[in-house]
């Protein structure tokens, strides 16, 4: 099985009420492939600049995540900075610097092209499809977009939504890309626009994953300190598309599972800033884990009442 | 089994961007019976003036909730009348008439100081304490309060607090109450206030159950049109007191059950306005939809991954 992101690899800058971190280890692509990287091989299409601290990626390399196609030009790496209040739910950004971003196009190679799975993180839809008109047979391909593309961008995006099985997006992009306020409409009109499946992340409240008729919700972990949410919704993605890429399987079930496996290794990056929860994660801790939102969800059937 | 509350019967004038209704059936005690009453003996304790049209009680009686508890007296009901924008999570409170509930001194009979257990609506901690003053040995007592009570009669609330075994409340109030603007750090401080349980309702994400280091969450079931969400918290209290005194248990797996049993009971509440879902609500209904927060939540354990 093979799972090809395409997304930012990033400097951000971020503040908390809990602290700060300059020009950290971030970006799209970078966090899916730490989590997705737990379950399977995971390859990255992206672009960084000349002073992009490639050490940095190391823990990746360990996890067997192949950066071949991480591209490096002369420039500088593509930055964000944003900042959280108590409500950790929602960054406000402060500056983004696409940088060498601007003139991203990206090219895939050989195993890239014939990956399994493709996540688009996301970037322009423009490049996004450009990604999908390289790919060869993929069995499953999922995308994330933002306000920035719903409003500015939407003929783009819903020429790629055509073409995507799943969407994962927020609450609130849900709402714009629909117009619908209540977010079973909202998932239910996007599924008019394309993909089979629409999962709903929700930061601090879970996510809902609705495919047809069927609904399924995973809370998020509830955790006493959350330093630094950057990253979580990627982190999810990750998490989501290594446990359908590891199984080999998109039916009902494996989709369940998928989501709250996105849910667990996302609850391990908001315990630090930064990747630096996710870096040294194992796969027993995020099994363990897992195991524990069984008993956060399990109840019992109703028998005689 | 016999299950005893105590709170408003009101009449309530409530506007929502789907309609609006004036002086139809509320309060806390009436949503909560309601909603109990398919499950076990209820028990109401309260006040009516004399401008009360009884006969919309009438689905009470043939539910066979007590309502020798309530007293007629003159003047006027109990009067609130509330405002809810796109996110009906919140509402806006508009007037607030106490009338006949100013002079209210709980009584209870003694039906009602036998009762197995006690749910204390969200009505002044003083007249909370005096209904636990005349109980007999109830096996469990669980209450509810709102942000007024908890910034202006602090002092009489944690004397109650010290009394409960369960309380339910908001995430803003158990924000308010524990200082913790984290959720489950709230939980946790409410605990060391007297209460061994807390649940943590939290609108359309659903309710988290905090009991020592168990954390359990449901979520609230996915709706397309909710048309009036005032009640819903008073409904998830009495099906979760229903489902525990109908058990007569409060073991961690009928905790669980409770809490699923409130959402269930809750998501028909806010389909339609005041009471007119729960009204002609069958058991077999609350049933069904009991067994689609299975399909809901439910997820294979991972085998070998």
């Amino acid at each position: 099985m093979s799972l090809l992101v395409v997304g930012s690899v990033a400097l951000d800058s971020v503040e908390t009420p809990f602290g700060a971190r300059d020009n950290a280890l971030g970006g799209s692509a970078t966090y899916f492939s730490a989590a997705a990287s737990l379950l399977t091989e995971v390859g990255v299409v992206g672009v960084i600049g000349d002073d992009f601290p490639l050490e940095q990626l190391s823990f990746l390399r360990d996890r067997k995540v192949r950066l071949d196609g991480l591209e490096k030009v002369p420039g500088k790496t593509f930055r964000w900075k944003g900042k959280y209040g108590f409500d950790l739910n929602s960054a406000q950004t402060l500056d983004t610097q696409l940088n060498v971003f601007e003139r991203f196009d990206p090219k895939l190679d050989a195993w890239a092209r014939a990956a399994d799975r493709i996540f688009l993180g996301n970037i322009d839809p423009e490049l996004q499809l450009r990604v999908l008109d390289q790919v060869q047979k993929p069995k499953l391909v999922a995308a994330d977009t933002m306000n920035f593309w719903i409003s500015g961008a939407r003929k783009k995006l819903l020429e790629l939504l055509g073409r995507v099985d799943i969407l994962l997006v927020n609450d609130g992009e849900a709402r714009q890309l629909s117009g619908e306020s209540n977010v079973l409409k909202a998932a239910h009109a996007i599924q008019q626009m394309g993909p089979k499946a629409v999962v709903i992340k929700r930061g601090e409240y879970g996510a809902l994953m609705v495919r047809g008729h069927e609904a399924f919700h995973a809370p998020a972990f509830p955790l006493a300190d959350v330093l630094d949410p950057t990253g979580a919704g990627d982190t999810f993605a990750g998490g989501f598309l290594g446990l359908l890429d590891r199984l080999n399987n998109h039916d009902l079930p494996a989709l369940r599972q998928a989501v709250v496996m996105g849910a667990t290794l996302a609850s391990f990056t908001v315990e630090q800033f930064s990747m630096d929860r996710l870096r040294g994660l194992s796969m027993r801790d995020a099994m363990a884990r897992f195991g524990q939102f069984k008993a956060l969800t399990h109840f019992d059937e109703l028998g005689e009442v």
